[in-house]
């Protein structure tokens, strides 16, 4: 009765015709939230998405085509997903940018490349590099003793930030030095040496603003509104748009924030987080070379979010318009409380809140501290947005 | 360094305790390019998504934790969905009502239920319920033999459309008889007998209109805002929204809409199709039990679209708003033209249209009139987001 293909998807659909028969393939090291998120937009525009992580159950892997199992600072894992794949993205700015290299060696396209991972992933090259090219950063240098602490301490004042060169995230690999007196602790808690440190100056600020930008393979850019961001204990709380800010800040800001991803050559939707001083002064906090936290507003608030310009950008495609559907938008992140099961609890209740978007990223495990979903609001003010947001969110836990 | 659920994860994600991590599970009949979008919504609200489809390389199929490869109408599989989730629904009307009642016998809820889809699948008996509903439909009657459509003939006047009562679709299973010489030949186009049929008197119309009206098991309803469809060769080719109508066409296309989905007891996202005719007129042509092709375009255009609210309904949560983000859409479906690979092509060229938005379904073959794909785009104007639309559209193509 129905016209089926059955016979013709059997023949084609087994085997080495499979990638004949999709759009591009997008591989991604990283299977959580964010690998999750890209991977939507790539499957709505016809895209075939390998996830590599360290387990099948990962966020993403439900919406892979294959996801292959391995370590991502494996080089032959990498070279095992590059050879499926027309192009190679990641989630997270962790895995080892000389592993990541097999992938180009291998002849496949990797974005960002290995150059700009290596240099975001170890921060104090990152501040040398946007240094060189004329971004404003907190004073820093190396420091390789606690000596040198006490040393750089007395030239840039105290408090002193110390922090790893690699690997931190949400807080951890940071250390803030109040006085001379602090220095052994701070000293303790980032490894006693069997790490590589820099410290920075303490730098008070009167917001966390953050940008995300996307810069295409072709050059093209977008950037996105500028927005306020709120941590709680190091994690990102909550997201507010546009921040709060004088139109010259948002302008300077958003110059800064191009200016930072050119600098370190990056291609693809990177995070651009920045400090606001008294005096309305802006200094860059650090650069993500990836989709970010602070841009999950763009899924609803956005023409095109965040994620779609990613996979837009690393295949080469035209970016879509980063103008805002609505004048104002909030996002409050679902944060574990404990190990636990994933399982969310009271979304019929987030759900009652008009306009709240809940987004839900399918952990298996919960806890304390990890990043479990979020809520989106979008309206006609940014406290009705914020309100929305914030109530919504409140409903959800994660358990049994 | 990083902290690690590996242990937890395989230890709970293996074997039963599985859907106890997840939010509730969604099992879908049907692996198309509807249950693929409806799967979509339902995976960002934390659901698992469960596809019931004859083979494995179905749109949807990518995106659900466990594909059952099986058929529609076998009572076996359809248990077998069922045992495995917390609700079931349908992306067509056209698996049979008495199979699916097995899903409700076997205590899993279903929806919309076996009695919603026997009304609605057999145009006839649909079209009897609208009219005893109150709903104006064309005038219609049974026909058992050729005599009896020459007397339909002779009551309604020539044209008369001849129809099966179930399982037409896209033009299929319909025949227009312009006069007693013609009966012939639409008596074998539509089985000579072999089938049950229906005949209604010829419609002639101004435009075709359509609503989506979703509806919860709570009882609670949204309707979206009434669209033009224009098709070509039977096929939904294009939708405009807001429908270029009076306001008052339009609050009664609201309101017949809203009637007819609560006269079949419909729970779930329904499209309804209505004729305007001469002199504003309207006439509901028929119902579908399932999210809609004339819908598709809220999924950009709209607070909340008509697949996450269709997810919402048939679980019992808060329905979200229809309202739009912008004040016009238009949607263009992409439709195959031969047999052959399904890779769609020129995708970079449809995305250098500002503000379209490409949707691929990712179907492994492409077919004569077979939907692959639709653009969306959203704009000030509907003038604005038509020619957006069409030009994106006219990029893409499918095959190698």
């Amino acid at each position: 009765m129905f016209e089926t293909y059955d016979n013709e998807i059997r023949q084609f659909a087994d085997g080495a015709k499979r990638s004949s028969m999709s759009g591009p393939r997008l591989g991604i090291i990283g299977g959580g939230q964010l690998a999750r998120m890209t991977a939507m937009s790539a499957l709505q525009m016809g895209c075939d998405v390998l996830v590599l992580e360290r387990n099948n159950y990962s966020p993403a892997a439900n919406l892979a085509t294959h996801s292959i199992v391995g370590n991502w600072d494996d080089p032959e894992a990498l070279v095992k997903l590059a050879s499926q794949v027309d192009v190679v993205t990641l989630e997270n700015e962790f895995v080892d940018a000389n592993a990541l290299a097999a992938i180009e060696e291998a002849g496949c396209p990797l974005y960002p490349t290995s150059r700009s991972i290596g240099i975001v992933q170890d921060k104090f090259i990152q501040k040398s590099e946007l240094a060189k090219a004329g971004v404003v950063v907190p004073r820093f240098a190396a420091v390789k003793n606690k000596e040198e602490i006490r040393e750089l301490g007395a030239r840039f004042g105290w408090p002193l930030v110390l922090k790893t060169r690699r690997n931190g995230y949400d807080g951890k690999g940071n250390a803030t030095i109040r006085n001379v007196d602090e220095i052994e602790s701070g000293w303790q808690k980032l490894g006693a040496g069997t790490r590589e440190l820099f410290a920075e100056e303490w730098c008070p600020f009167v917001k966390e603003l953050a940008v995300i930008v996307t810069r295409s393979v072709t050059g093209e850019t977008v950037v996105y509104p500028v927005v306020e961001t709120v941590q709680h204990d190091h994690i990102c709380h909550r997201v507010l748009v546009p921040a709060p800010v004088d139109e010259t800040v948002a302008q300077r800001a958003t110059d800064l924030a191009l200016q930072a991803v050119i600098a370190v050559g990056g291609i693809g939707s990177f995070g651009v987080e920045l400090f606001l001083k008294d005096g309305n002064e802006l200094v860059l906090n650090e650069l993500a070379p990836r989709v970010h936290n602070s841009g999950h507003y763009t899924i609803e608030a956005c023409r095109c979010s965040q994620f779609e310009n990613h996979v837009r950008a690393v295949l080469g495609w035209p970016l879509g318009s980063p103008e805002m559907v609505m004048p104002a938008a909030a996002m409050v992140n679902l944060i574990g409380t404990s190990k636990g099961p994933g399982r969310p609890l009271g979304i019929e209740k987030a759900l009652a809140v008009p306009g709240a978007h809940v987004h839900i990223y399918g952990k298996v495990m919960s806890g304390a501290g990890r990043k479990m979903g979020h809520i989106t609001s979008i309206g006609r003010t940014l406290d009705e947005a914020r309100t929305q947001a914030e109530l919504a969110a409140r409903e959800i836990r994660f358990g049994n």
